[in-house]
């Protein structure tokens, strides 16, 4: 399955009603299987610096094929692949970050959120790739 | 005036109801007047390489406040500012990127497009801008 | 209100009246709310390195709307956001860029100071945002 | 001899005087020998996609210790060093990057200017150089 413009669509709304529920405004980054590009919005009010972050989580879940926190485990101190948060341009390993999957388990792109704390962050991009038609 | 999501959003259905019409698929940017990624859509079957394009495109438009294909009188052969294209990380001096001004010719962000031939995308983002509620 | 060469010019002027006061030489970066350079002034004997310090502590304030140091609280170690850092090109999360916003509490800019140490140049910022008229 | 703040700031004078005189609003960077930024100013008005320009105007100047369209005479077409505008990060080959040499013909550094048309930009950054005390 292939992410279409109705599903980042889909994704994006569900992202943005759970953040207004929330009170809080975030930009939402939709990425297709290929890390690249499908869909963003900036709410308005959402700060400036949270644009690329949550560029920046959507390309850590992609390209990790899992959500973005759990690439903190590879990188914190102590764990065994040191600064591989340096990678690729740059991930960001922490909440925010999902992978998105279709049915049968296939990566098909990630959604990145930010703007919120990085709880309310981490609890909208799930809501968001929870609305992905399966 | 400052741009809204709906602003937006207003731009970016205009700019994919008229390349529907054209029968070709774009990406479309919206940015700030700071140059910032107010939002972003890619239609399905939309290149990947015209992703950048379009972002590249509504920044040219918007750094040097008007159309991205203005920016070529200055550094077409012969003309006086050889190479101003590789400033600001790289302009896109063509055309499919135009300014967004308010009532009072303020400027306040830009629209850029990229997906189908450069006539095709210049269309789509006169189209887009002419959307905009002033 | 926009931020304009008379308040950048100000600003400069009394981050350069501490300085001198505290017997130290330091660079002063002016952004605006967009996060483009209105004004730098590298006074006579600041080390090179703080050049880039003091545009990218500005930077930093400008686009998470926050003083600098502010951020360090997101991204040191046990904090929920780890290598925010790496975002935006590099972030500076530490003493010294402050924001500047006008009497509506709006964001217009940042200024940024760096050659000192890290309290020194924090006093800087923090005397400098002060002489914005409002 | 050493560029001062005091010289770098008699420079942009001398190019806001030139500007106003001219009625275009321009961007002027003043770079040290080592190609460092020493001062930069903004004049209200000026376009965000000059800002980039006069640096690279001045990088361009004091890399080579000439004026900064001198070296369109080494990459236009059919000229020895073909593509060489690619190198140091992207020049801006054109006019309004001026060299700053001591009394004794030392290099200490650079102006550039960017904003108005290119021969204004020239005229300017010219008229700011003849303004450094020697």
């Amino acid at each position: 399955m292939q992410l279409t413009s109705d599903g980042a669509h889909g994704i994006i709304a569900a992202a943005q009603d759970r953040a207004a529920a929330l009170g809080v405004a975030v930009n939402v980054a939709v990425l297709d299987a290929g890390g690249h590009l499908k869909a963003f919005d900036r709410m308005d009010g959402a700060v400036l610096g949270s644009i690329d972050l949550a560029l920046r989580k959507a390309k850590t879940a992609v390209l990790f094929a899992c959500d973005s926190e759990a690439v903190w485990d590879y990188c914190r101190p102590g764990a065994p692949a040191h600064a591989l948060e340096l990678s690729n341009g740059g991930l960001a390993p922490f909440g925010g970050g999902v992978a998105l999957t279709d049915a049968a388990g296939g990566l098909i792109g990630a959604v990145g959120v930010s703007g919120g704390a990085v709880d309310q962050d981490l609890e909208i991009a799930r809501a968001a790739a929870a609305a992905l038609p399966r």
